[in-house]
């Protein structure tokens, strides 16, 4: 088996099941690679999907999905509690086994070009393919929205690196890039209250003193009824899942809220999954077997960090066929 | 009342009272300033003292302080567990009330001129006094200790802001200084295994991925026969001391080690007390009232926060006489 590259285009839509389906439909049952999550959100208004496999095997199928997603969304008339640009709104390319991350940025250009050309949507360059240091954040170019792009693409700093500087009157603008694997992690707090899971986030994210490579801001669900604080964690090596939920576990506990369950966006590396239960089996003074089978290791991620919706797939290497 | 500045010089003494006693006797019953502490730590090997009050006052004092310093210490036959340069380490000046950064900075160069004229000694600049960005942190200034500051002074790169380009024979250099008020702070562990205390220190510190304002490292405390994580706390409104020992407990549960004490070198902000007294009180659906006497808050910082050795006078404001 060669190359390993992930993809995970965000699109905005997540309401209508319908739509969605219409949207993904490109990326199924395609040669070389594997449409491995479709995740709808309600309450964002989004949805995360993850491709696994050969990363040029996917930019033909890209592309219509990402035509579909033009013709079905009308960004005019979008809304969701998620940050968003376009219709597509996001295209990293992830580098996994490997691949480098060069060619990661090479399959970001492959693609933004196309896009920009065939499907006349401003394409932004960002993360690890980012041509300026503006452009490495995603907030940084997504700042104003769908809303404020209209004018903002227009300044000479925000020109788009493919495509007019316009935006596609319906279907907004699409950042594409590459960068290292992170995770997508929200975490559950019993309480309806904005506030605390906005002071919950300032305590835990790098921006404000806390973790370096935390991302976190608050979120209200109206769907489920309570708050969360969403994150993203860029380096998990530095930044363990356990002290995350840890620490919000404890400033959960001056404002008497419950952490009941967190939950896994996209996909989450073995790894990443494996030095987090080591901690809880080395508290309770357990044995941890290096061996442990994925379905089991899943098992007891549910238990001890507390992820709901979690089933085997969501760990990247069990959707990875080993010769 | 008018400004006052806090000063905080740290010399290479903390084994023999008799010669600690010797050192900081010119900076005793001054005018227009008060010795509010004096710290031997017999590990370290190293005392800090504290000066409150009127800044332009201590500059004499100051000056006879660090001549003591120079002719009671051989830098040659002094060791211990903190890294160190000079006799006298590090002067640092500190805003504390309607002063500002500028007067202490001012404060530095003052100081820093007369012990180089004075005492032959060499002096760097530092923190917010210094006069390039390599000179910011003061680690960078002291790489290389007492020992390698021989050759590295002559460095054209490291010449100093006063004096020759040759260290002092026995008394080495000095950094003088300007900064904002930070917490010495140390956390106890129940064990003698350095690499717990170590791993700890990493994930609790900035510069591995962790709270962005902790400097923390990993010492053995021979005198007390265990070990402890180190810091000084560079922000404690974002990084509030609470949050840093409850994490430390939770990263130490996983090697099943103790976290008995901990404690404030020097001094340490009122408002730093109450912010993490207000959490614990929080979590345990207790009132914390604002007007609480310094007194009382004191006894409450013993249970909670686990201060060991902490009487009123450790808070700042304690030692200011309020008119």
């Amino acid at each position: 088996m060669g190359k390993i590259i992930q993809c995970v285009p965000n699109f905005s839509e997540g309401q209508d099941q319908g739509t969605v389906d219409k949207i993904v439909e490109p990326l199924k049952n395609q040669e070389g690679f594997k449409l491995v999550g479709v995740e709808p959100d309600k309450d964002y208004n989004r949805t995360v999907v993850t491709l696994l496999g050969d990363g040029e095997a996917m930019l033909e199928p890209l592309l219509k999905f990402v035509e579909k997603a033009r013709d079905l969304i009308d960004m005019n008339k979008q809304s969701g509690e998620h940050p968003r640009m376009g219709a597509v709104d996001v295209i990293p390319f992830i580098p996994i086994r490997e691949a480098t991350m060069e060619d990661c940025a090479r399959l970001a250009n492959s693609l933004g070009k196309r896009i920009a050309e065939k499907l006349a949507i401003p394409i932004f360059l960002y993360a690890e393919a980012a041509q300026t240091p503006k452009r490495k954040r995603l907030p940084a170019i997504r700042k104003g929205e769908f809303e404020g792009m209209k004018d903002k693409i227009q300044e000479e700093t925000w020109a788009p690196d493919f495509g007019k500087p316009a935006i596609h009157p319906t279907a907004g603008a699409t950042a594409v890039g590459a960068r290292l694997p992170l995770i997508a992690y929200n975490i559950d707090l019993e309480t309806d209250d904005l506030d605390i899971a906005k002071k919950i986030a300032r305590a835990i994210r790098g921006s404000s003193g806390g973790f370096k490579h935390v991302q976190a801001g608050p979120v209200y669900l109206d769907e489920r009824g309570h708050v969360q604080v969403t994150m993203n964690i860029l380096n998990y090596k530095q930044n363990p899942i356990y002290r995350i939920i840890e620490t919000v576990k404890m400033e959960a506990a001056r404002y008497h809220v419950n952490v009941p369950s967190s939950e896994i966006v996209g996909l989450v590396p073995q790894d990443a999954v494996e030095r987090s239960l080591k901690y809880y089996f080395a508290v309770e003074n357990k044995p941890y077997s290096d061996g442990t089978p994925l379905e089991v290791m899943t098992k007891y991620a549910r238990t001890h960090l507390l992820f709901r919706d979690f089933d085997v797939l969501k760990i990247i290497e069990a959707n990875i066929d080993i010769p």
